[in-house]
C-alpha cells in the first residue's frame, strides 16, 4: 500500500438502451477507504467480465437485484488483504469474493472464500474454478445427465464455461460438437480443448445453414444442447434434438441486447426470447411428453380417476357428430375451437345408451 | 348385422397444405370384410377426433408414422363384436381399440381392451377415462408435480384433457385458471368444471392482452402451465411463471395448421412453433437453472474439477484487460464476442504469478 494508491471504481452512470455503450459507466476516483473494526480492506488482483452482468444493467425484475444507478458495477473478484482488523484474515490473505467493478474494497469477510494458491493460479477462482466453471459441472451433471456415447452441442465453446462443459462431456464419452463466432475459436476448441468438431456461426449466418452444419458432424442427432447463447444457435440446435434430449439452459447472450431480456422484451418477432428467458430467469422445468411412453401408468389411472367419473364428481362434456361421413367435418371444427368439450362422432347407435 | 350394412370409411385424399380442407378426405363404401380364423369383426360405435390427427396428415417425422394417402384415418374407437371366430371375445362385447374413421373392422384382439359398461358409459374409454384423460392425469402429476396452494393455468379449459387438468388439480387444492375460446366455455369451465376462473383468449386477442388478464386472476403468480395448445396462450403463461414452475407439454393444437408442425415449420416468424414443437415431439427436458441456486455442490465441484486444473488436463483460456479503467470496453466487446476465454481484468499486480 503506498501513498499513491488510491480507490478507483465504474460506476453505472446510466440503463442502456439495448447494447451498452461507454457512455454507460463512469470512472470515479478517490482516497482508499479505512476499514473499521472487524473489517479488512482488500486490493483488487482479478474482476471477472460475466454477460449475466449485462442484466444487472437493466432495473427490470430479474433473479437478482439490479445495480443501482451511480452504484460499483458488480463483479466476481480475486482479491488480497492489505489492511486487517479481522482477526480471521491476515495481510498478504488471497480471497475470493464479489467487489465488483473496483480496485479495493472493505469487507467484512462475512462472504469472502479464502483461496490456496497452490491448487490452481489464483485467476481460476472467478474462472474455470469459480462460477462459471460450477455452472458447467452443475449444468452438465445435474440438468444434462449425460451418458457414454451421447452428442452434446455447447454454444460459446471458448467461453468460460462452454468451453469446461465441453471437456467434461468429452471426458465422460461423449461426443462433443461447439459452436464458436470465428475460425480463431473454431480450431481453438478442437485443436486444444479436444472437441470433435466446432462450427463458427458466424460463417453459417442464418440458424437453417447452421443446423445443416451441424447435422452433418451429429450423425446420430443432438441428445443435450447445453444452452447458453440463445439466437441461432438455439434455433438451430432444437430441430436436430433426439427423444428424451436434455437442454440445461443457464444464458442466452445474443438475446441480453436485443430488447429480449428485461422489461423491454415484447410481444410478436421477440416471443422466443421472451419465452425461453423466462424459463431461464424462473429456472422453469418444461418437458415435452407424448402420452403413450407412459402407458404403464393406465391401470392407475383408472383406478384413481374411473370412480370420480362414475360418481359425478369428475364432469365431462361431450359433442357429437352423427355419422362417420360427418368426421372431417367435425375434424376441422375441432381445430378451430369448434367443438366444446370430447369431440365424438356417433359412428353407430350406442348398445348401452 | 343387417343385410344392408355396408363398410364406410374415411381415407385421407391428400395432404393438407396449412389447414385441411374437407377434399383433403374422401368417403369410400363397400362390402362388410370377413374376419378369418382368430379374427373377429366389429362395428364401430363412436371414434374420437383428436388434435393430434392432424399430425398424422402430414408427412413428416414425428412421433407417430403418418396416415398413408388413400389410407383410412387413425383415430381412437369404441367398438361392439358382431362376428366372432375368436374365442377371447364373443358376439356382443364391447372394446376399446384405434380402429380409425370407419364404420367396422376386423381384428385379431391383440390391441383390443374390454370394457365394462357398468363402470361409465362406453364413450368415456376414449375420452376422460381413455387417451385424452390419462394424459390430463400423468402430464399433472409426473410433470406437473401439483402441490397444494400453487396456481394452476391450462388452455383448451373445457376440452378432453384441459377439463379433466383442471379437475384433478382443483381436487389436489390448487387456484385452477383455465382458457378458452368464447365466453360459453368460460362460463362452463367456472359454472361446471368447477375451474376459479376462465378467460376467453378470442375476446383477448394478442398476448399481451390476455398476459395482462391471466395475471389479475393470478394474483400469486403460476406454478404450473399445462401447455396444451401453443400459441398467443403460451406466449400469454410463460412470463407469468414462478420461479420453479413447470410446463409439461402435451400439444400445441394453435400450431398444427400454420406450418409450425411438420415439415413445414421455417426458421424466422415461426422460430418458436419450431423450436416448441421439437420440445414436444421428441419429449425433450427444458431445464433453466441459476447457479447459486445449486453453490451447495461447490466443495464436489472443487474436488472432482480442481485436480484436472491443476495438472493440464482442463485447458482454460483467459482474455486479460489490464486495469479497472479497461472494464467498459472489455465488457462491451464480451457481450460481441470478442473476447476469447474466460473475460479477466487484471486490477493489480498478481502476486502469485
Amino acid at each position: 500500500m503506498t501513498g499513491q494508491e488510491t480507490h478507483q471504481r465504474i460506476a453505472l452512470a446510466s440503463r442502456p438502451q439495448g447494447t451498452p455503450t461507454l457512455d454507460n459507466f463512469r470512472l470515479e476516483e478517490g482516497p482508499l477507504p479505512t476499514p473499521g473494526d472487524g473489517e479488512f480492506l482488500a486490493r483488487v488482483i482479478w474482476l471477472s467480465l460475466d454477460p449475466y452482468m449485462r442484466g444487472r444493467m437493466d432495473d427490470s425484475k430479474s433473479y437478482a437485484a439490479s445495480v443501482p444507478i451511480d452504484g460499483t458495477m458488480e463483479g466476481g473478484t480475486v482479491a488480497q488483504v492489505i489492511v486487517s482488523n479481522n482477526p480471521k484474515f491476515a495481510v498478504g490473505d488471497i480471497i475470493e469474493d464479489r467487489f465488483g467493478w473496483q480496485t479495493h474494497a472493505i469487507s467484512d469477510g462475512s462472504t469472502a472464500r479464502k483461496l490456496n494458491p497452490g491448487l490452481a493460479p489464483i485467476s481460476t477462482a472467478v474462472g474455470v474454478l469459480g462460477m462459471p466453471g460450477i455452472t458447467a459441472y452443475v449444468g452438465l451433471n445435474t440438468h444434462g445427465r449425460p451418458q457414454e456415447g451421447e452428442t452434446l452441442v455447447v454454444g460459446a465453446a471458448t467461453g468460460a464455461v462452454g468451453s469446461l462443459v465441453g471437456q467434461l462431456a468429452k471426458a465422460k464419452g461423449l461426443r462433443v460438437v461447439g459452436v464458436a463466432g470465428g475460425s480463431d475459436k473454431c480450431q481453438f476448441a478442437v485443436n486444444e480443448l479436444g472437441f470433435d468438431a466446432c462450427i463458427d456461426y458466424r460463417a453459417a449466418g442464418d440458424a437453417s445453414t447452421l443446423r445443416k452444419q451441424l447435422a452433418g458432424q451429429c450423425p446420430k442427432g443432438v441428445d443435450i444442447y447445453f444452452e447458453n447463447v440463445g439466437g441461432i444457435t438455439l434455433e438451430a440446435v432444437v430441430p436436430l434434438m433426439n427423444v428424451g434430449g436434455r437442454i440445461p439452459v443457464c444464458g442466452m447472450i445474443s438475446y441480453y441486447n436485443a430488447g429480449g431480456l428485461g422489461a423491454s422484451a415484447t410481444d410478436g418477432p421477440n416471443r422466443l426470447p421472451l419465452v425461453w428467458r423466462t424459463i431461464l430467469v424462473n429456472r422453469l422445468s418444461v418437458r415435452g411428453f407424448i402420452i403413450t411412453d407412459h402407458y404403464d401408468q393406465f391401470p392407475q389411472f383408472l383406478k384413481d380417476v374411473g370412480p370420480l367419473v362414475k360418481d359425478g364428481t369428475i364432469v365431462y362434456r361431450e359433442s357429437v357428430a352423427k355419422g362417420i361421413a360427418e368426421a372431417p367435418q367435425a375434424f376441422l371444427d375441432l381445430l378451430q375451437g369448434g367443438n366444446f368439450g370430447k369431440q365424438l362422432v356417433a359412428v353407430s347407435p350406442d348398445p348401452t345408451r
